[in-house]
């Protein structure tokens, strides 16, 4: 028998598994599970004829390029189409900047392989996506966490990790940020935090890290587009590497994203998708490209807009009706995700196998924080359940926490409104 | 301005630049260019009828899975059908063996995220695939050549370097081959060497990855099926990784490629897979299952290895031809190249000059050598190009040929018989 473990490099050794996709696993077989774990877009919002039309249009033109090997940094059309949304957000970017990527997540991985050596400090906000921490950790980033507030990431709080790494000689490189409707907190950075953000990576050297899966999915009762204006569009000396992707305003499946950064970093990032994948879907980039040139993306928005704000406002009443007052959360102005205080006593995990049992999922706060904390929360994603599962969902979920184990502790003290 | 090359890590200060993907740049500029560069498959074979039908059936079906996110393994069914497949070629596959990558480029990446630590040895053959070789160096690794000779690569000369290793005290995990036409050198390893092989790995403790995209593009003049039995049919205890695709046998669009590996190691590329991209393209996954699953790909294999065979011969003849005897090969029994020995004194990097003058490229054979060898060779792919850009490509080549400068050296002593 071959001991594999010791012929795996040590960054292997300690690969973690990402917690939403274990719950994945783990859900799959329990029949009628009410998910809100997934950060699945509706699937009932895709736009089947249009696609049809487009699919069908690229494959009856016969051109061979189409299902050819293709440019590692992208079909050129898309990346041009890339540069115009980027436009229409404030952005100028040239096509030299641009690089697609097979999801934001490799777009993720890239950044952590272009920035971080093992071993490295990396910052980011606490809590943060699961799956930089995923790509970062597998690269052996030593992760640091920054506090947000209301308004977003503290300042005071990245100046002090900033100057404290920079301090033991062990400087961080960049920061990671989500500021609009943030992946687990659903957080809308404030224009103002944006603007002391850019302020402060000029002054602690920092890179941007900037993640914009939900830009363009804000709440139309509850925030206007120009509170999601990328940091990128202010960015004047060059500092913010910018992640856009198709995967919740067209569809996932294309797996079709991008990575707009300086162009001697994009350069380095082309250097590495040669050697990871030499280049993104052919096909699904020239599909992208005719939903994005023909409309259908811009025509899909309002619609997109609606739905998510919709399943918003379902999750919050259904939640409010059936757990009165249990649970507490901001509500999210856009994106995909109730962030919710657990009632005191209540610990995620704990609180997982209890809901598991009941069929319902989510994903435990703690996936979510660098620092070990996160037990008293759990994102519960509206995205993609209908609106009936939702309420059902909302129905299991009383059921478990009736059956928490809350140990003699007080009534939690709630810092956040209530919906 | 931000010194960006000081926020690199070092890995990435170091990516170099694919010399394939850098003459395809290159070349990009020059029209009406012959290219013998690319090791592209041939757009007339694509099967355009075959897949706007399954592509219509699996959009009519409206199933939401097929373009939302998908599991970071692969669509099992595409899975089930890649067990198949290996059945009909002697390997016994489990689906928790097998992972489906964005490209066989991604299962080379894996390859070296799993098993290299920075700095550390991985065994490769002189020549080896340029693609190989920027993906183990983007992770750092020191690559050693192992020679070649006409059966497959030298038993002896392993032994030799992984011993050498070993004694040194940093032995190296894995040996990387390409058993079946390999990219570049074209070469078929024999029977007995695959057993050789085999019993030298066990000997040394040493994993085995097999890259095999060509093995079913074996020339029916001169070769049979049983000759390209994968080293992965053999493997008793578990010690080769196997990478296969589709991209050669259906068309690389989709970029849809299995690593295939024993379950423990299958386990940490699924990690890396969800922190590398989450999943590959869950559209472009059902296609080729269709594609497989209707049979397609059967249906095309003994055209695919017609139609190749036939450009080997149009190149072989036209070179013959034009080049009397200035340039010798091995034929090759398979695959996409003519592996060339360049007239003495020639230099393949100066002929590369003569030759984009002259409206034809080739990939220098300096770009398959881990130790800075293989200036007098030179990678003739004849895959891509029509029967008639070929014959002009030679022409073009004999051009360039004339006027290379050939220094006062006497006529190359070829060690290999003539086409």
């Amino acid at each position: 028998m071959i001991d594999y473990e010791a012929h795996l490099s040590g960054a292997a050794r300690r690969y973690q598994e990402s917690a939403i996709r274990r719950i994945g696993a783990l859900s799959a077989s329990i029949p009628d599970l009410v998910s809100f774990a997934a950060g699945s877009p509706a699937v009932e919002t895709f736009p089947w004829e249009a696609l049809q039309e487009i699919v069908a249009g690229l494959l009856a033109r016969r051109d061979g390029a189409a299902l050819q090997y293709g440019a590692t940094r992208g079909y050129r059309p898309l990346i041009e189409d890339v540069v115009h949304l980027l436009a229409r957000r404030g952005v100028d970017a040239a096509p030299d900047q641009i690089v697609i990527t097979t999801g934001s997540q490799q777009g993720l991985d890239f950044v952590g392989r272009i920035f971080i050596d093992p071993g490295a400090p990396a910052l980011v906000e606490l809590p943060t996506y699961s799956g930089a921490i995923a790509a970062f950790r597998n690269l052996e980033a030593d992760l640091v966490g920054v506090r947000q507030d209301d308004e977003g990431l503290s300042i005071e709080g990245l100046t002090e990790a900033a100057q404290a790494l920079a301090r033991a000689g062990r400087p961080a490189r960049f920061v990671y940020v989500t500021p609009n409707f943030q992946n687990p907190a659903g957080l809308l950075m404030s224009r103002a935090r944006r603007r002391e953000l850019l302020e402060a990576a000029r002054r602690l050297d920092l890179l941007i890290v900037e993640d914009d899966p939900y830009g363009s999915l804000y709440f139309e009762d509850a925030a206007v587009e120009a509170d999601t204006r990328p940091l990128k569009a202010d960015d004047a000396d060059g500092r913010v590497v910018y992640l856009g992707s198709m995967s919740k305003t067209l569809v996932p499946g294309f797996r079709v994203a991008w990575l707009v950064a300086p162009a001697p970093v994009a350069a380095r990032v082309e250097l590495a998708k040669q050697a990871a994948d030499l280049c993104s879907g052919v096909f699904d980039q020239r599909v992208v490209h005719a939903a994005l040139a023909s409309g259908l993306v811009d025509r899909m928005a309002p619609g997109l807009r609606a739905h998510y704000q919709a399943k918003r406002t379902v999750m919050e009443r259904a939640l409010g009706e059936t757990l009165a007052g249990q649970l507490s959360w901001r509500s999210p102005r856009g994106g995909f995700f109730l962030w919710v205080r657990l009632p005191e006593g209540v610990r995620d995990t704990d609180l997982l196998d209890r809901a598991l049992a009941a069929k319902v999922s989510f994903v435990p706060g703690s996936a979510f924080f660098v620092d070990g904390g996160g037990h008293d929360r759990a994102r519960l994603s509206f995205s993609n359940p209908t609106p009936e599962r939702i309420v059902e969902g909302a129905r299991r979920l009383a059921i478990a926490l009736a059956g928490a184990d809350v140990r003699q502790a007080p009534k939690a003290q709630s810092r956040e409104p209530r919906a």
